[in-house]
């Protein structure tokens, strides 16, 4: 690592391109002097970008990348085909230590497929769990996985525990880890998630405390919640839903009628500040965990202050030294991973 | 079914007991000239406490049972000890041809154990599938299964789109029925889910509109989701919890200063209006569908307000005769449950 933190940016993938990921390194480099971008795409659109909008790219450099992972393209197809795309010349300047993380809003499936087979996992590590803060009332909640891993042994989710452990030792001393279940009563669930249970009520490192609900996820009881990726997913896709449709019924009531325009208009600046708490670009940013190196995936549809919020989470990582911190936990595992 | 509609009420068990139900009822009647309710529980309580309340019983009888399934009870214990009980004694109505429905506030797995065994599932399905309307932008969505069935086959999960059809014909023509799923891209899933769309596209009787990830659960584009009882849940518990963590937030956001406290006053009327228009009340009253009557789940916080909405749900279901529907649809199933 150098004195700065480099992050190298897929600037190309995403469904908004390359405006957002520009302008969004240009506030992140304004706001945080030890750091330093990469951008990785089409060196002349991301100039001719920059100087239309007259962005400064003070701490800013640009790497061409010729090619492009689409958002629907198989990701099988672009870990084979698309080794001259701006993600995996994002995520392989990580490897020739030209930068210490990397963030991009691209397909989820191929920046998973070439961040394992760029970045490595630790030893007994399959595949990187997918890790995110969900919006609480107090504090934040880590939920992992949140699809790389659909199907799960208990060992997995025992590693997930350990990973996410780390990662929320930023915000709590002993993290609170919580297992995702139907109920609390120990007769809930599968087969796979009570032994997942008896696995980390034998482990000392884990401060577990039982089966949690989804409702759980938002009230800050815990610190992690674990669970496989299909059952993350489906927690995820569903609170993204609730909130858009909440937020659309907010907008519609304020301009049923002149009355309540009227209404909208004084309560105007709280409103605002109100949609700003609860932006879902505030809780941008998932994590792989599990990869040897920092890699951190920007929501597709991200705007500029979203996927700056993914270079934060990016460049606290490094700081935090997150890999190496897994590393350390993982190797002390003493569970065999047989299958 | 005699010319009014009856419905035997659980009025012992929730979390808020007797006096929701009791006014629940009360509201329900003096709305619906066409209904009887029958009140199942402690007669002197009931008694009294209408009294107190001065509240009408016209079309409101009272039936006595000594003993009350607790919430945390475990249900085959119910099921075995609690024969006189206001749970059994109101779903046990049903098969004496005193009520036309039954509605329960009380512990799920015990009213889904003798809803069961007292009420049979039709042949064929093994275990009533827990379906709801969730809150959606333009008419109603209804999820199945969302916790009676924790591991399910694909058969089941054909089965539960057939149920949901029926339960969605009264809002939609014909019915768009989808799949939960992490990703709508073919590849996308679990064994279990790929071998359910299979299924699912090679029946005509569906109108089978491929797989919907949980963020679609809100926007009104299909009229059915089916899932399996574990997803289901997961996707209603994340519901609830996004929900409530939002209502907080806004709460507080008009409570912050005197600034924010006057705002929200001028805009109370407003918030007063959406905040009905969100109430979960709005959406309960799950349904046991497979059972051979009509047995209603209230929530078990719910309100007079959501309980009354459980009783109308009921009321809906004895009108449309879906049991007799269900019967039906599911007799024309060709397909073997051999597992």
């Amino acid at each position: 690592m150098s004195e700065r933190i480099r992050i190298a940016v897929d600037a190309m993938s995403g469904d908004l391109g390359p405006r957002v990921a520009i302008s969004a390194a240009q506030k992140f480099t304004a706001k945080f002097p030890d750091v330093e971008i990469v951008l990785f795409g089409n060196e002349q659109q991301l100039i001719t970008y920059s100087s239309l909008k007259k962005l400064s790219r003070q701490r800013i450099s640009i790497s061409n990348a010729t090619d492009v992972v689409a958002m629907d393209e198989d990701p099988l197809h672009a870990l084979r085909h698309k080794k001259n795309s701006s993600m995996w010349l994002a995520i392989d300047s990580l490897n020739k230590d030209l930068a210490d993380a990397c963030v991009s809003a691209g397909n989820t499936g191929a920046l998973l497929a070439m961040g394992k087979y760029l970045l490595k996992t630790f030893p007994g590590v399959e595949r990187p769990a997918i890790c995110k803060a969900m919006p609480v009332e107090q504090g934040q909640t880590y939920l992992l996985d949140l699809g790389a891993n659909t199907n799960c042994a208990p060992e997995h989710l025992h590693q997930f525990s350990l990973m996410g452990k780390i990662l929320a030792a930023s915000v709590s001393a002993e993290p609170r880890v919580g297992l995702l279940n139907i109920g609390t009563e120990a007769t809930k669930g599968t087969d796979v998630i009570k032994s997942t249970q008896d696995l980390l009520q034998q482990d000392s490192r884990i401060n577990y405390v039982g089966y949690v609900e989804a409702n759980k996820i938002f009230t800050g009881e815990v610190d992690v919640i674990v669970c496989d990726g299909f059952h993350g997913n489906i927690a995820l896709k569903t609170c993204e839903g609730t909130a858009r449709f909440i937020a659309k019924k907010i907008q519609a009531a304020f301009k049923r009628n002149w009355f309540t325009r009227v209404g909208g208009a004084i309560v105007w600046p709280l409103l605002k500040q109100l949609r700003s708490e609860l932006d879902p670009s505030m809780y941008n940013g998932a994590s792989f965990l599990g990869l040897q190196k920092v890699l951190v995936k920007s929501h597709g549809n991200a705007n500029k202050k979203a996927f700056m919020q993914a270079l934060i989470v990016a460049r606290e990582q490094v700081i935090q030294n997150i890999p190496a911190r897994i590393q350390r936990e993982l190797s002390n595992q003493t569970i065999s991973f047989q299958q």
